[in-house]
């Protein structure tokens, strides 16, 4: 099965304690594809400015990942830019320049239309809404979203969420969103709102699955070296996502195995700057980090 | 196997969003001697003022709780008031009157210096050290601190980690011990101190339990209601050591069951005020709430 992801594409110039990096691969859509690459094709929907240079994702497009639904447009390419503190969980935002991604209007390629995975990755709400109308019966979508959403089109995305069976936030989010400080109270009040399960990342905590009345935790891995936690969120929501497709299967245990998987490609992302650390990471690697995750919570 | 723990006995004045209690029982020592009388009999040494209704004790007395190492002095006993936030994570102290406890000077009665499994509870590291110095060749020592100790009293208290066998603090007095602000590079530096173990307590997002290099993670219970966090940590580490003292047994699998059970134990404790929610609190009702903490992790 392959997954219809549909985000932005970035560069990013990222500072942190171990250094800094100008101009590097980055965005939703990025993070999440090379991590689901892990276990299925990806097709992308994003846009692009004229000066991006697309051999920068050759690694990517070996690895089954597929541009066709990328678009060059003329002027710049999304930037971001950050600076992490020496707590890496805490950052400050440079600068945003959104350049041809402020006017992005996602089309979706006739070929996709019948994607059966959706990744709907942090974009406008009112987005998100016009791919939801662009695809037809997909199996699963999966719904990401950000607090400049929560706070600024609630309406709009609550829409979003009740077509969604899946949605994933953080834990300030999911506060923010429900207006409930209680996690369990607020999990149980936006899953009245429609999706089948939410999935909330709690950062160097792990996460935590709530299907069908019940939990499931998560840790994080315990790393000794945070090199750049940039793409950490959507990396975790690739590898969970991909795993669910590769399987093919949405039962309890399928969906726990996802989250594990998730927190596992999350943990190398942030090993390195940007995509370094994925460029040579095998799915042995993998397999045996998430044989680790197993004896870290058994008991 | 029984345990002694040297630590408060208080009177607090609690105030959460769902209500407030004055002058209810409270302090680590009987905290931690409540959640461990589930497991094995506990002998508390502390100390009370002249003002201290011994009769509220009847409840930990028949439940194994032994307090003929509780002296009474003239005066009042010590008294703690806290408020916590909406947020139940966050509370401001409202006063504390150490009153008959700072004087206080740990004397171990001669039928307790033989004692196999100590707990320090969270006291000055001189009386740590006095208590140490009063009781021989003990299986297991405990060590809970707070950062009081860690700014004030740094190479005392590293005398006293250093002659214990497994430290519980939390993440926070984790960072402030160490100097790193990474959890696995702290945890290394802390343990090579000298402990065997670290118990590192993440409140809501639950613990962690390092030992010869191994990570075990247990979450926190999600729990809908906290009515008074207060004593969660002690009983935790009560919960931890009275496992650990009844199955006589420090093996890795001993080790994660008793964290375990600690974070069982303090998942009903702050279920309701002071003690109010252990006073009927039955083991099958332990049992049931480990076998879904089982549940939470297993993939």
């Amino acid at each position: 099965m392959s997954i219809l992801v549909v985000g932005s594409i970035a560069l990013d110039t990222v500072e942190t304690a171990f250094g800094k990096v100008e101009d590097s691969l980055g965005g939703s859509a990025l993070y999440f594809s090379a991590a689901a690459s892990y276990f299925c094709p990806v097709n992308i929907v994003g846009v692009v400015g004229s000066d991006f240079d697309s051999s920068k994702l050759s690694f990517l497009k070996k690895r089954g990942v597929n541009f066709d639904g990328m678009h060059v447009e003329s002027g710049e390419t999304f930037r971001w830019g950050g600076r992490y503190h020496k707590d890496v969980n805490k950052r400050d935002t440079l600068f945003t320049f959104l350049n041809v991604f402020e006017d992005f209007q996602p089309k979706i390629p006739s070929q996709y239309q019948k994607t059966e995975f959706v990744f709907l990755a942090n974009i406008d709400p009112d987005l998100q809404l016009q791919v939801l109308d662009q695809i037809s019966k997909p199996k699963l979508v999966v719904l990401d979203t950000m607090n400049l959403w929560i706070n600024g089109k609630l309406s709009k995305l609550k829409e979003v969420i009740a077509r969604s069976d899946i949605l994933i936030v953080n834990d300030e989010e999911t506060t923010e969103l429900s207006g409930e400080s209680n996690l369990v109270l607020a999990i149980e009040k936006i899953a009245a709102w429609g999706p089948k399960a939410l999935v909330i990342k709690k950062g160097h905590h792990g996460a935590l699955l709530y299907r069908d009345g019940a939990f499931f935790f998560a840790p994080a891995y315990p790393l000794k070296k945070v090199v750049d936690p940039t793409g950490a969120g959507d990396s975790f929501a690739g590898g969970f996502l991909g795993y669910l497709a590769q399987s093919d299967n949405l039962d309890n245990r399928s969906m726990r195995n996802a989250i594990i998987y998730g927190s596992t490609i999350a943990s190398f992302v942030v090993e390195d700057f940007s995509f370094k650390r994925l460029v040579d990471l095998t799915q042995d690697q993998i397999d045996q980090r998430f044989t680790l995750f197993k004896d870290m919570v058994s008991f």
